[in-house]
């Protein structure tokens, strides 16, 4: 097991495959950082800015003893990485950070849901469903209408489907695939904000201003932060985080997506164990970005400052958006962020712009 | 021959091996650009960010051949790259920006200091001198003491000898290896200055505010930028910049180092035509860095926003004094940059850091 801090010149792994990743690694770089790529993709974002790669399946053995011995620290940038290689890394002597807890509490909506209430987080009604007649009772109890989502995979506003009435739980249950569900009473939300925040091995934490996010498709849009009127807000929100982090023994940078009620109250609405996209305005806003932010965690070392220090609005370029590179790039004010993937498809995150609107 | 400007997926060549190259390729990156690295050395700080990298002498044909055939644009981060390798490269199609013709004025100090009176800089008196006689009497034009340089190579204070009277001729001669050298009279200069500065492809000319430059033991040790007070000598720094760059038909970024006279006027002392440590600064404290500036440049992009958003110091890591990395990193407001060098050696630039003074 490696010695934390770790110095300079130690490699971070990561299990990865995307931007997300990409943007570690560049991170991990900066800080003079090596970084080990396992990805099952080849040609991945991150594999090409990284000093070693491996082009396997997550869970491909031989993969995983190959970058346990490479690696000083382990991480991931994404939350449905089986929770078995990271058990498996773990036992290989690797250390994995954070660690299988936090997948496993996360990967699964009802765990989550549950995990969320336990520690005093205030969440939506929600039950758990494993067949149209549960969805009939559930709506019973929960009220109409109500959103059915599988307990894993699914995200970007995937494996979702609304119930009005019980007549819509069998086409419901089909929309999803037939899959264990849950079902959550809708958020009458007034606008949908996120907290990105970190914790250190030593137990810091420190919190990001809360964000403001617009979501197109189900898929986020637009980020801004500070959140307009964040400061009525932020106290509710960290002190969110820091149950989640503290009830995770969460090590790194953690989302927290949160809805925003008329009374002023605060619902967690989901949590991702990673860097978060509602957090790449920090890249050219705050004073250390979420990258640096979760490779400092990672690596033991002092978490860095969050404040912000521009009002920024980060843009996602989904799809043939990014086509607009161009002008993007002679805008003056404007911060653009490409994730060199090849392809471009309907909906795929392809880059984001930062805007800096005002300095703090 | 590529078209203009290179889309987002090309990929960008770096004759390379050191931090210059590593930043290069991280700035293109963000861009969404792959890069591939010549390098004469293994486990150079850049190949370990790039896509691609070969390990070759610059001046290996095959290797060479290897980068034109993978590159859409190619740039060096070092002006003694051989000139033949850029003139091989435009032989074999590639496009090399900034051109060869750039290395040639500036790999020579004679021929650099009579390219930059040309074009109307002003600088201190010169002469070529090539033996121990020629130095006794350009001492008699030039007034002493005066400095010693050879022509060629050299850089952080190497390769240079004060003569301060005609009977040190010899001794001077010898000090710096008997080569061909410039004889330069001294600068009573008051403080050093520099001056980043970008043309595009299109001829637009973007200028950073100048910073002022602390040199310890001839290597740069801190940059302060903007420099206090350089409203009043901005567009005279940026004249000069315009006339270098036009002189040269240059694209990219290059770095004009100025001697700060007592009457306000300025002396260009040496130009780099490359990335430049004191531009380090404006990766934290401008709107677009000098790296992200060069790749826009060399890409064919519009150039970036040259605006100082912080005054910011820009302190040189040199040999241990990067083993201070951990209280660095837990300094509010300081911005670590590390090379991923791996041994520590008296004065070899290991990183950086930018400390934000203020907003602008």
């Amino acid at each position: 097991m490696a010695d934390f801090p770790l110095p300079p010149g130690s490699t971070i792994g990561i299990l990865g495959g995307g931007q997300l990743g990409r943007m570690l690694c560049q991170a991990a770089a900066r800080l003079g950082f090596d970084t080990a790529v396992l990805t099952p993709r080849s040609h991945a974002p991150d594999a090409r800015v990284s000093a070693h790669s491996i082009v396997a399946p997550y869970t491909d053995d031989h993969a995983l003893q190959a970058l346990a011995a490479i690696s000083h620290v382990i991480t991931f940038e994404f939350e449905n990485v089986p929770a078995e290689a990271l058990d498996r890394l773990t036992e290989l002597g690797a250390a994995v950070v954070p660690g299988a807890r936090a997948l496993r509490e996360t990967q699964d909506r009802v765990v989550e849901k549950t995990f969320l209430t336990g520690v005093g987080c205030a969440t939506v009604a929600f039950e758990a469903v494993d067949s149209p007649a549960d969805i009939a009772a559930a709506l019973d109890r929960i009220g109409a209408p109500a959103l059915l989502k599988t307990r894993r995979e699914g995200y970007d506003g995937k494996g979702q489907a609304w119930v009005r009435a019980a007549a819509e739980a069998d086409a419901a249950w089909a929309a999803i695939g037939g899959k264990p569900a849950i079902l959550e009473a809708r958020a009458d939300f007034v606008r949908e904000l996120s907290v990105i925040a970190a914790r250190g091995r030593d137990g810091a934490v420190a919190c990001y201003p809360v964000g403001e996010n617009r979501h197109d498709g189900g898929i986020l849009h637009l980020t801004r932060a500070p959140a307009p009127g964040h400061e009525a807000v932020q106290a509710q929100a960290e002190a969110f985080a820091r149950r989640i982090l503290e009830g995770l023994d969460y090590v790194g940078v953690l989302g927290v997506e949160l809805f925003a009620m008329a009374d002023g109250s605060l619902l967690v609405n989901e949590i991702a164990p990673r860097v978060h996209n509602s957090g790449h305005w920090t890249q050219d806003g705050a004073a250390c970005d979420q990258f640096e932010q979760h490779i400092r965690a990672v690596a033991g070392w002092p978490l860095g400052d969050p404040r912000a220090l521009f009002e920024t609005e980060m843009q996602n370029l989904l799809g043939d958006e990014a086509e607009a590179w161009e002008a993007i790039a002679a805008e003056p004010g404007a911060r653009l962020h490409l994730y060199g993937k090849g392809e471009i498809r309907p909906g795929r995150k392809m880059g984001h712009v930062n805007r800096l609107i005002r300095a703090l």
